[in-house]
């Protein structure tokens, strides 16, 4: 059946291996208890999670949990809290406020140039401050250098990240915080970052279309595509329609991108639109249009999105499909 | 709990009200039976589905169901028509050749200026006599006016509907079909449709934020928002974020559009960057912006991602929550 997403085993495998440690991987982008296993098993020290939801399902895999967001804490946090070894990120006092008398460890979030959540250094002590007088046990302080997401950042991102994390690192042991955690890291950054003592790449277990264009993998370095099928075909347009829409790959596509998705095996194809169940395919001049009925592997663009859409997956070695897994925290945002 | 989808009762019955007919309305857009039951209440004559799996889920609630899509038929779409009476799209012979056996009727879809699926109107007397001939029940034609999508094309492409419509019911009379199903409408253009035998706007059900810019809906015909609430913020950026993300909200982004979605009760707000679970809203200068913890109600710009992205949602009327619905058709893409 079409569309379907499909994961390679070996090339996953594979992917989990090769990537340098320390390691906190960032579960969100696979929400599948089966591939967290096999971060743990290649020598992850924890997870991180994006959400509370999330933490509850991999509580079954790992009892260290870092919650890398800003949390705004309730009652199930303090449940989550009282079952496993948690961290969770802060950026005001106001959140911080709510986290008293519940025992997770305090990580300040810094904005090393992504402009998302997260203080600027210059605020970090002040803030840090805060949650010492309330009571809060602080570990240390972590940042997304979101801004490796762009052609030739990559570099950058990570020293911006080193920078902060540096800084980050003086304030807190300088306020009697012994051996702070210092975590940094997104895919495209992680080879180049070189202070943070974990890191927390995602996407890695699998690539994506931006991964490629970024230059952080190759088309070898692909583990999940998903198969979809050629539903319509105008040769006067040199075009095809295939039935994985926006539904399936997600609608991502920063401004650099070259389209919404990719074609394995076909690298000069481009999807040019998506809608809810259609993906418009601009296919290369003087290459034979496939037929109707015909089944690509598309590569997404963002590959965390696309597990969230999906119950399950299927999972293929040597050319079989082997194993089913549940995407267990679907919808757990 | 956020962030958490919630439907006004009144505003949603209002807006079901109040779209003319002749209406087959698509529910792809809410995936949920107990909003298709208020539809068909309300007039409509049968329901649009985008695939085979969503048809599955609404026969429960229609005997009447048109798959608006160049179906690959297989089993399950043979054991579907065996259960209700079936109409499916196609726009191509390889896959009228699929059906035959199937107890179907088919739609041919032709391509009215979207350049989406669908043959030009020139290309359908030759398909037709293709489907004729291969002796599958040949009902009508469709099309998907998808170019109302952009700032003061509505009128036009409903123009261009009209015209795709008309020259195929010509056609298709010419070939004996007595009385065929033309269908149309999209919920930008379906106002403006005059030639369409039915219409199959989806997003009138809830509106969004496109629906707003495009002019299709005021603020007061908002009945879908996204209760998120206000995890950082920083009044050096005069920003804060929220913690609805694209997990949630689905990131689709037409260039036209101010953004990626808007603020119920802050119409110069805009959501400027969108990741997984983080949505930054550039506050309008000189307003006071929300203190962390403060709940808001965002307004998604496509809301027929935002269905698909969650199991339930809040029903609320007279500011409480009323009830819970299951997005029953949810994943079945």
């Amino acid at each position: 059946m079409t569309p379907t997403v499909r994961i390679d085993l070996a090339r996953l495998d594979t992917n989990i291996a090769a990537q340098p440690g320390p390691l906190r991987p960032h579960v969100k982008t696979h929400k599948i208890p089966e591939i967290a296993r096999r971060q743990i098993a290649a020598g992850a020290h924890g997870l991180t999670v994006a959400t509370v939801g999330e933490a509850e399902v991999f509580a079954e895999v790992s009892d260290d949990i870092f919650i890398a967001y800003p949390v705004w804490a309730d009652k199930r946090l303090r449940a989550l809290a009282e079952r496993v070894r948690l961290s969770v990120g802060c950026d005001s006092l106001e959140a911080a406020e709510r986290l008293v008398g519940i025992p997770a460890g305090v990580l300040i979030e810094l904005d090393s140039g992504h402009h998302r959540s997260g203080v600027p250094v210059t605020a970090l002590e002040a803030l840090a401050r805060g949650v010492f007088d309330l009571g809060l046990d602080l570990r240390g302080a972590f940042t997304f250098p979101g801004h490796s997401y762009a052609p030739g950042a990559q570099a950058q991102a990570a020293r911006d990240e080193d920078q902060a994390l540096r800084a980050a690192g003086d304030i807190l042991r300088a306020r009697g915080v012994a051996d702070p955690v210092l975590s940094g890291g997104s895919t495209p950054s992680a080879r180049y970052s070189r202070v943070a003592t974990e890191r927390r790449p995602g996407v890695y277990v699998f690539n994506d279309a931006q991964q490629l264009e970024l230059g952080t993998c190759d088309w070898s370095g692909i583990a999940l595509t998903v198969a979809a099928r050629v539903v319509s075909r105008r040769e006067d347009r040199h075009q095809i329609i295939v039935d994985a829409g926006s539904k399936i790959l997600g609608s991502d596509r920063p401004a650099w991108a070259t389209g919404f998705g990719r074609i394995r095996g076909a690298s000069d194809a481009r999807i040019t639109a998506l809608s809810e169940h259609h993906g418009t395919v601009a296919w290369p001049a003087g290459e034979r249009l496939p037929a109707i009925g015909e089944e690509l592997a598309v590569v997404p663009n963002h590959v965390c999105l696309v597990l969230n859409l999906v119950d399950e997956v299927e999972v293929v070695s040597g050319g079989r499909v082997v194993d089913r897994w549940q995407v267990a925290a679907r919808g757990m945002n």
